[in-house]
């Protein structure tokens, strides 16, 4: 693609993330997108065929985003565990800070309404921190204990909560604290040299 | 209201939720909800005046139903921190089990499609868990230096991505034993006699 037009693309997708992460996909429309990208509908078309459409683009490219800045994490020379945590904190900063990333994570809480599969950016998510748990235990620094699929199901799931409940109480302002926090309620699972003391009766609840 | 307005209310709130559950806020007409409900248009707007506020009282009725198992459990004369557990458990059957529920839950992630503040049930969940954690402090049962304001919060926001993210990749079918995992990875901070050692240096636990 010609430079001119990849600009244009990115553009509206840009614009479009912008109004996603404003209204929603229901309440957004092409004329918004359109007039916050600064282009013609034409150049809309020539790239983007629906409003579902854009959305996958935009989801996909908060997801590439996200990937891109882990990636840098990832290749670093810290130790498994340190990528993990820092990879939490990268994405929560995104949050904060990318419109891109902003729009890219409502349209996937919303995303039953335009018919999106979006089971593959947690995929790649859980696998990522799975294979650094397995790294981060074979050099002793995760309990061998640990089952490093389940926890890493488990780290993905949590933060996502942690970033939608932070997003609905507060607009996200306390979302790098409760991040912290998550961690400081996460390690005592995983670090070793700590006795787990299982509860006395963890039998069914009577109700 | 006479009994039969009553039952044509609550046949409306559970054509809704079904409705709801399955197509989401944008994509579900009032046309599939008098359908499914088997109510005249007619009836449904004896009660209703719109899909905004059908869709209000869907979250409003899935609420006081988990509310009320809540309260039983609550009321039990359970240790407070195996009712924290008995509610989430009951919360991940409520969501195979229950349409209002499974409605509900679909609506409250959707809630900015249709600009409701769904604040409350969280904070509620919040408050409910964050009293039973204070008790079962009181009781030597949870760790002296764990804040329960805090640890309420993470867990209901854990709890909501443990469910989420379970019904993204698995419709929901793995929810119980993700919760069970949940719990797995959650006691090691809060059980008393642990002791916690971290990367960092941070506040000895007194234990």
């Amino acid at each position: 693609m010609q430079q001119r037009a990849q600009d244009t693309r990115l553009s509206v997708i840009e614009g479009a993330a912008l109004v996603f992460a404003e209204l929603g996909y229901g309440n957004a429309s092409l004329t918004d997108i359109t007039r916050r990208a600064g282009v013609t509908k034409g150049a809309l078309y020539f790239h983007f065929t629906s409003k579902r459409d854009l959305a996958l683009a935009v989801i996909a490219e908060q997801h590439a985003l996200v990937l891109a800045a882990g990636a840098e994490i990832g290749g670093s020379d810290a130790p498994a565990l340190e990528k993990i945590i820092g990879l939490c904190r990268m994405f929560g900063r995104q949050l904060i800070q990318e419109p891109i990333v902003q729009g890219g994570i409502r349209l996937t809480f919303e995303a039953s309404a335009f018919d999106a599969d979006v089971s593959g950016p947690y995929e790649d998510w859980i696998g990522t921190v799975e294979g650094l748990l397995g790294e981060a235990q074979a050099h002793g620094a995760v309990k061998s204990t640990v089952d490093p699929a389940a926890f890493a199901r488990y780290l993905v799931a949590s933060f996502t909560g942690v970033q939608m409940v932070s997003n609905v109480l507060t607009s996200r302002e306390d979302v790098l604290l409760r991040i912290e926090q998550m961690w400081d309620f996460m390690l005592p699972a995983i670090l070793p040299g700590i006795s787990v003391q299982t509860p006395a009766p963890r039998t069914a609840s009577s109700s």
